[in-house]
């Protein structure tokens, strides 16, 4: 066989492919498999944008998204901000250039991250329609206002401008809102011609930005349908998230790699300074210890590290324990206001919502919040449903392939008494879900951004995270199915007895008997109530609890409030016989059979929708006697507060490639 | 508000980004997620070139997999490979240049087409180990063999090659498989080193490689994991699938930027030569129709081309009725293989398998394949098992974010006989489903290529595929459970009745009665019985049915046989009334109570597994009292026949996108 002209006929095809030229292939990459997908993957990439860049600016988002039908199967599409603008000598590349922008090399939480999407959208405007972007930019009032319309060249990967003009730019949302047609101060605005479809309902533009409102609150949208139907998304807070900090890379979980690259990159002459200046969290004495560890020089310089020291000092930072990396980063949504996302959306029994500490992925800091609502307006027979969010962006695609969707599916949900085939997939039954990653670099499985990785360092906090929930779901579930009982049979005994009572009374001619004995000796239980009241004036959670002993011995025993971390407790009646760490104990010294007792106390510091439900426990009684509250458990409280502190290792990693949690704060908690 | 700063501010940071840097921070892309994960894929890509190469040199692929523990955490992996080699001057570009490839431009069907893999892996190994990768190569017995140490350099997307020499290349096959240490002809072996984790069991090297024989069973391939252990998936026929031909676009689905730039860039001078020669299927006949069509002169030049005038052609290429694209350009395995494959990897009861016609979306022409196993080994509480190909390379990740799933899963299967809650989801129960695409372009969700996109025709034909699959379960199913039921029937009177009759007659002192109008009384049915054997010999497929009247009348109807379409039915006893459309008809002219009748036929031209069940049908009868057969029911055939031949339209499709599926022929069933 002559094999010769085989290779060299093969080399002849071999050639470079232009980034450009990849993407317009595999579009599918990129979110445009289909015309539904192609609509909101465009409008997405716009309003990540439009976001992004006005909280970059410290300015309250005000976008306008304007969708009409351009002819059929087009759609026009214009995506307006009040940002600071972008300089005109920039605009070209930042629409017309595959892999360019200015969040890709820095280490803080951001929407747009890769420098691909709006740059995908124009060039998917020109392969389906044919038609340039225009581009609208205004940096300043004193500015003047650029109009530009560009297209991608493919073959190049470079932007084509085929028009520049300034011109005088009216707001249309004066126009669309009826308000006075004032020049636009600042902002930057993108309209282009799509081949899609427009839908309403599940994955459409609309239910994106519904998604959206829940966390990001303090945005305001505006949107306006082909259809002519305008919707407003309005802020729910004038509160701006606190603004994210670029930081440099964590050790924790850096590459071989990396590391010689920087180490080759620096500008610091000595190891230690090298440490020190070009990473987070280390000290000039960690890096010390770090240098020692790893049988190097102090002053070797970096430009010197060979393999094998770069082996050693990344074996080294295993060692020397660093403190978790800064989580200003990061801009988690908080429990407070993903609750009341939840809230506006449904109306469920049951809310409860937990933000992990933050953690770390080779390298890259990252917060998982969870939320869980229970029964009420959920439907009891369908699956469960998951709303997944990734750095305040909401994911409606590729749900399946996700790691937060098999976090999910992998937990055994029966044991928390829900419904799951197998103890595998997701539950069903009156269960939402809902996840939020934040992150430096969320490691998303594809370009078009809709599912995480599968990271096991993540898939372990989202696990820890639903967890939390889970607990608290569990013990709400065996709550109000006890209560439920005991209620019935409460009502039958107070109904029956009495009757029972006259009747045989009246038959046998003697004095009716006093029934609460009788009620508690067939009731047998302590029954603790409560009941949870708002003062609006005040801002005061008033909690009201009464305790009655319907058993038919003296009853003795210490009762244990739970109160929210960050809560505080301005009065308690009666007096309780402690308060230390968020629990306030009651010692009561002897109920009698029928004996009522009340207590109570004030939570202050809540959002109205923050606290619904008491965390009650009894301790010194048998707990099968006592319905309203859970067995104390010093031990798993113990263990609750030490994960808040994240004093212990994440012994839930599955994986060698899982770092310890480290021992940072409990993350910021956003804005609230 | 000062904005001007702001916007020159961000501005400074706005920079372009390396196609390398971008895939080296988003490594999860490629599928380097986790250490599992970045072993299979780290191998996949290497067997996949391998495989590529040797198919495309028309060579028999040999190929060696030599994986060893290097040190903690840390792997070798060499891959080897009996292909054309690669010319000395590519390799650097070939193993370290993200986008750069032979499969890219090409339209046929291949498993690389991204000219992203290999690459990747180089890239992945140096930044965890910080290894250069070793290639050798060698292009023909009288060239020498080249080895390289390379890297690729992430800042410039450009290979850095260490180290070069040409070296005496003994085979490590011998050493491996203890034969003569000759020196190696031709091939490519590559070498590196990465952190991962090596695993066996699902989604492990091993298991790819399984997954792989069955598609690929003209493919040896020798295995060497860490612990030593040595395994050959030999091959399983030593021809060559067809070779895949290289095609033109077809009109069909093409988008509007593709047209206007191919028509920049043609050599040709008149619009018709243009359509002619630079697409597939469009003759010069067709081409004057479509440049009527869209109103635009024959001799019009295409680099002339405006925008309305092509998106008049683009409308003008769906009234003009074209043939569907060639499907030279895909190697579908065949039904027979793949019924082989299933067969060889689990024992079930029941197995069919349905190669699709060819299909395209957005001018790429696709073909889908569908196998289903059921009962038997599979087990019967757990949730199927979805096996899923595309060119014919195993997909083990990603399974909940693939069209493939999708499709499977929005179908109701309860109407099929299986569970299924919701009606949504994998059914649950001893089932097995596999698909197989094959296209020019399979659009996957990531460059990872675990997971193909939502595109509507593709998810259209997988339930078109499946739906064919499921009907004849379901035929099983039922058939099974009768004849199940009336075993068990027939059981116990052929039992009681005897003894019954025995009895009684001895009772009475009068002669036994005759019995068998009796069970006819009792049965009331038509027992149709088939017996398969296979004649080794003979190579032919033995068919005995045998006919028992089992009611109390005189029974007179139709019995039909429908036999494989690939098969040729040599002899059929007795004569039979009719055959033609593979539909084989006996006039059973009368059969008395109790009767039995035999018919038989033989089948040629067969695989040993390839028949294992008749399509048996009846007419002129009141089917409910038949057992063993179907009421014949000639619209459906009709259909059916109608399918096979694509002479209607895909009704199916969801989607406006979805194109018509053509009038292609059936494919080409692959090597068999």
């Amino acid at each position: 066989m002559a094999a010769t002209p085989i290779a060299e006929e093969l080399a002849r095809k071999q050639k470079e492919i232009s980034v450009a030229e990849f993407f317009e292939r595999n579009k599918q990459l990129l979110g445009f498999d289909s015309p539904t997908r192609a609509m909101l993957t465009s409008i997405k990439e716009a309003v990540d944008n439009s976001l992004d860049a006005c909280e970059e600016a410290g300015m309250l988002p005000e976008l306008l998204l304007e969708i009409r039908e351009h002819s059929k199967g087009e759609y026009f599409v214009a995506c307006q901000d009040n940002g600071p603008g972008i300089v005109k000598q920039n605009i070209p590349s930042v629409f017309g250039r595959l892999l360019y922008g200015s969040r890709f090399h820095a280490i803080r939480q951001s929407r747009g991250q890769q420098g691909i999407g709006i740059s995908a959208v124009v060039m998917y405007a020109m392969l389906t329609t044919g038609r340039p972007t225009r581009v609208i930019s205004k940096i300043g009032p004193d500015h003047p206002a650029i109009a530009m319309e560009l297209i991608l060249d493919t073959k190049k990967n470079a932007p084509d401008v085929l028009k520049q003009e300034v011109i005088l730019w009216k707001d249309p949302r004066a126009r669309v809102e009826d308000g006075p047609a004032r020049e636009v101060k600042h902002g930057t605005r993108v309209e282009f011609v799509i081949k899609a479809r427009y839908i309403r309902g599940k994955q459409s533009p609309y239910d994106y930005l519904r998604s959206c409102a829940i966390v990001n609150p303090h945005a305001r949208i505006v949107l306006v349908e082909p259809d002519g139907t305008q919707t407003v998304f309005d802020r729910a807070t004038e509160k701006m998230p606190a603004q994210c900090v670029e930081i440099k890379p964590h050790p924790e979980g850096l590459e071989l790699g990396t590391l010689l690259k920087m180490a080759k990159e620096t500008e610091s002459y000595k190891l230690t300074s090298f440490l020190v200046n070009d990473f987070s969290r280390v000290s000039l004495d960690k890096a010390r210890q770090v240098a020692q560890k790893a049988g190097l020089a102090e002053n070797l310089r970096p430009k010197a590290l060979d393999l094998e020291g770069a082996k050693r000092l990344v074996g080294a930072f295993k060692e020397v324990r660093l403190m978790a990396p800064p989580t200003d980063c990061l801009s988690p949504i908080g429990e407070t206001l993903i609750r009341k996302g939840m809230k506006k959306d449904v109306s469920a029994d049951f809310v409860v919502t937990h933000t992990r500490p933050a953690s770390v992925y080779s390298g890259n800091p990252f917060q998982v919040e969870s939320g869980l609502m229970y029964g009420g307006a959920l439907g009891k027979e369908d699956q469960s449903t998951l709303l997944r969010f990734a750095n305040r962006v909401p994911l409606l695609f590729q749900q399946g392939g996700c790691a937060i969707t098999h976090a999910i599916e992998g937990m055994d949900w029966r044991r928390y008494g829900l419904e799951q085939k197998g103890g595998k997939g997701l539950p069903s039954g009156p269960v939402l879900f809902l996840v939020h990653i934040a992150c430096t670099k969320i490691p998303f499985t594809s370009e078009s951004k809709e599912a995480v990785a599968d990271v096991p360092e993540i898939m372990a906090e989202v696990e820890l995270a639903m967890r939390e929930c889970a607990r608290k779901m569990q013990v709400h579930i065996k709550k109000r199915a006890r209560l439920a009982k005991l209620k019935e049979k409460e009502e039958i005994i107070r109904q029956l007895l009495p009757l029972i009572a006259q009747k045989s009374a009246h038959l046998l001619g003697r004095p009716v008997p006093p029934i609460e004995p009788v009620v508690a000796k067939i009731m047998n239980s302590v029954l603790i109530k409560e009941e949870i009241e708002f003062d609006e004036k005040k801002k005061l959670h008033h909690v009201r609890l009464e305790i009655i002993n319907f058993t038919p011995t003296r009853k003795k025993f210490k009762l244990l409030s739970v109160v929210p971390a960050d809560a505080l407790v301005p009065g308690v009646d009666p007096k309780p016989s402690s308060m230390e760490n968020h629990i306030i104990t009651w010692d009561l010294k002897g109920l009698q059979t029928a004996e009522r007792l009340q207590l109570g106390f004030d939570l202050m510091g809540l959002d109205k929708d923050g606290f619904d439900e008491c965390e009650l426990y009894v301790k010194d009684i048998d707990p099968e006697l006592v319905n309203g509250a859970e067995p104390w458990d010093a031990e798993a409280y113990e263990k609750r507060l030490n994960e808040k502190d994240e004093e212990e290792e994440e012994e839930e990693l599955p994986d060698e490639n899982g770092g310890p949690g480290g021992k940072g704060s409990c993350g910021k908690g956003g804005e609230d």
